[in-house]
């Protein structure tokens, strides 16, 4: 099954490359639209208008009451607990069960794990060194669905290059050679293509590894991992991430002719695919039952870090959006529904079996949110979704202005681009201050230091809010 | 003789603890001195005026004559063809004979090394394993003379303290613990205390090792080595710097009630002293070529970056001062001597024997200058003298209006303790805008990224004219 899914998202990314990459650049210029000119009906101006009170009890609850430090308090200790949870691991799990019993414990509704199949990539030793013209061993990471090198390592000259382009022009020179990979950073989106596709450039031109350039605008010699795909029909070479200063570095000694040899050696392999669940929770609607607003962020993360950041954050304040909910005695019309995925860092492989499960379903989903691009200060939320139902979403928004986290923001590529791009089903993601996401992203700095308790609280009450009032209309989002 | 020198050395450690370390604050709000209530005399205003002519030379040529972007090319050279230099190894030797053949190459005079008996220690294989509450390897990084853990690592239970006198007040618990510093950085002539003196704190209550956190205002989980010192009579235990995000995470789990445990494995050792070289080179003065005027910097390194701000920068730069002069016909009337130190890291080693070997000749020292705070853009001197020859400094400080680097900031700790403290001798610094410095000192972040070929052009210029005008006035620098 997962074959099929993988391909077809496979597909997918070569139109929606960032949506594949699991993370989209932060967009810190976002201003809150104009008022729009679609005019909604005043009976649903005033039915969220309505909702100010609730909206503030949220709020209060978050920043003032019993919720106020606990999405920190919450987060830190799955994250200092469990650890790293990459996809495939006993620690994946075991902080599925922890977050199942989590949920189970605030009295939310039908808690339980869906099952996924989902990839198991392991790491391994792993070390690039230096041979010429210095002894020197560096920092590195094996990307995702890397092959090792065997035990012998490889040792090979590296030719240097700036971009796929350059690879091209001087491919008579790559054969036999490591590929080093120097491109410079442009943005997340258009950058991260060298990681996932670098390793079958550099194979079909003779490569015999390749070693990309770490994916971040600032580095203190940190390696960021990620995911990667093998192109069908060229050779699997082994590939790592290094670090801006090494690749710079390398980039300089090959302009000043200086022959550079290194040895690479990576234990990294496939194994076979395990069995992993998504785990959801709901609050279950008092009126349209069957209607879903569902709220996400994901459990997995790389190898290498507690990841507070990328995703256990996200999957936090949507536990967290459903608790509130349920403490202050809330009963939305429709379904609120938490889903914190399983194997989000291979390619969406858990949300995508989930859509497979909903996909005669998607009718009855009036939003999919999914928080994972940060929970620092939040200041609204990214949306897609018609003109009719950005309006509603600035309205909400409009309840918001005590936590100031009034911007709606429509430049919303699609991240569950099963939901949104195949079915139409409005989309968000949570708006917040993550200028420096990419600093930390897949590196081992992503940790609970970056994260702030009054940001947590925050983020909690406006994911709460929005997913709330959502669920709470008379009526679905209009399409 | 080095230990008698090093028993001194850290005498003056406990009164004025921020220059054994190395390295001080920056200073980023420093703004130039209002003018002196010393009145210089007409006559040394005009003998510094008539040096415009040659300062704005020495500035073009570095900003746009055949000097522009040397110094970035010569450090880079350096470093990345030698790599890190630490006290004691060979890559510091070949080092050393690469800026003798540079030096020579310039056609500077008295080109040649200076013996110094300098500490041996290497770092070998070195982890920190979490093992409770789940199993995690740290990224860390042996202190500098830390001993080593033996082959079978040390495994304990770990004890978490903020401060000296949380441990004090604890020091019942620590007995057979690994002692994990969580202290908040204030400043690095604060905070480092606990590195320097962190291990014979912990071995004084009775704990088997201890974790340092990272002196550093910020981290990508980057930790940052140094040197350390046992105190006398108290057992020697392994020490490691950790990083903020472990430090911080451990604190959270300790506080919570969590079990931790660890193993620390440190292959480190203190080796035999090696012989080494500071290494020498002369402009020698036309009228008085007994007096001198010293810029300095130091070629050795931690062994874990190639180390391009601390303090490669700060050695070319002192080297550049010479070869303008040299290049442009420059004959200063006392002799400009650069002074490339070795083993400045464990504790200024190198310059002390310097020193000793000048100690009855400093009256012939009419400044010593040293660059060992970065080589950022430039803004000026850092300065300790008297009210007399501040003044003189503020003066030449106006031949650079050009190149914007006009500051006098007279808040300069002494660097060279035995020249500035023991003997009065005026000292200098490059003021320059570091404020990120602690970011990657000491850290695999220390590399040419953090350089900028313009603001090292300008480094260069202001640090030759200081150094050319000072050495062609007609007196020396007063008391």
């Amino acid at each position: 099954m997962r074959s099929v899914a993988a391909l077809l998202l496979l597909l997918l990314c070569a139109s929606v490359a960032t949506a594949c990459s699991g993370d989209r650049d932060p967009n810190p210029n976002a201003k809150p639209l104009p008022p729009s000119s679609y005019v909604l009906p005043e009976r649903i101006v005033q039915q969220i208008r309505d909702h100010q009170d609730d909206a503030n009890r949220i709020i209060d609850y978050f920043t003032k009451g019993p919720g106020q430090g606990q999405t920190y308090t919450r987060l830190a200790s799955l994250v200092d607990t469990v650890g790293p949870r990459p996809s495939g691991s006993a620690s994946l799990e075991r902080a599925i069960d922890m977050m199942l019993g989590n949920l189970k414990a605030d009295r939310l509704d039908n808690v339980h794990g869906e099952p996924a199949w989902i990839p198991h990539w392991v790491r391994g030793a792993e070390y690039v060194q230096l041979l010429e013209p210095h002894d020197f061993t560096m920092n590195i990471l094996s990307l995702g669905s890397s092959v090792g090198t065997g035990p012998q390592g490889i040792t090979a000259e590296a030719i240097v290059v700036s971009s796929f382009e350059e690879l091209t022009n001087r491919s008579a020179e790559a054969k036999g050679k490591i590929v080093v990979f120097n491109q410079p950073f442009v943005s997340y989106g258009e950058t991260s293509v060298y990681r996932t596709q670098g390793a079958s450039a550099a194979a079909k031109v003779g490569g015999v590894a390749s070693l990309i350039r770490t994916i971040a605008p600032f580095s203190i010699y940190s390696p960021h991992t990620g995911v990667q795909f093998y192109t069908d029909g060229i050779p699997k070479i082994p590939t790592a991430c290094i670090t801006i200063e090494d690749a710079e570095m390398m980039a300089r000694m090959h302009a000043r002719g200086q022959r550079i040899v290194l040895k690479v050696y990576l234990e990294a392999q496939n194994l076979n695919d395990t069995l992993s669940r998504n785990t959801v929770a709901e609050v279950v609607g008092s009126t349209h039952p069957e209607q879903v607003v569902l709220v996400s962020g994901h459990l997995d993360s790389w190898d290498i870090a507690e990841a507070a950041m990328d995703d256990a954050g996200g999957a936090i304040i949507s536990w967290q959006a459903l608790s509130v909910v349920k403490a202050l005695g809330l009963k939305p019309k429709r379904t609120m529904r938490a889903l914190l995925w399983t194997s989000e860092e291979f390619g969406g492989v858990g949300s995508q079996q989930y859509y497979n499960s909903q996909a005669n379903n998607t009718g009855n989903y009036s939003i999919v949110m999914e928080s994972d691009l940060g929970t620092f200060t939040p200041t609204g939320l990214e949306f897609t979704g018609s003109p009719a139902a950005t309006a509603i979403i600035q309205q909400i928004g409009q309840l918001l202005v005590n936590a100031n986290a009034t911007v709606v923001d429509c430049s919303l590529t699609f991240r569950h681009l099963l939901f949104c791009s195949l079915s139409g089903v409005p989309g968000a993601s949570l708006h917040n201050d993550n200028d420096d996401y990419f600093y930390f992203h897949h590196s081992r700095g992503d940790t609970m230091t970056v994260e702030d308790p009054v940001a947590l609280d925050l983020c909690a009450a406006v994911w709460a809010v929005y997913a709330y009032v959502i669920a709470d209309l008379d009526d679905m989002l209009p399409r």
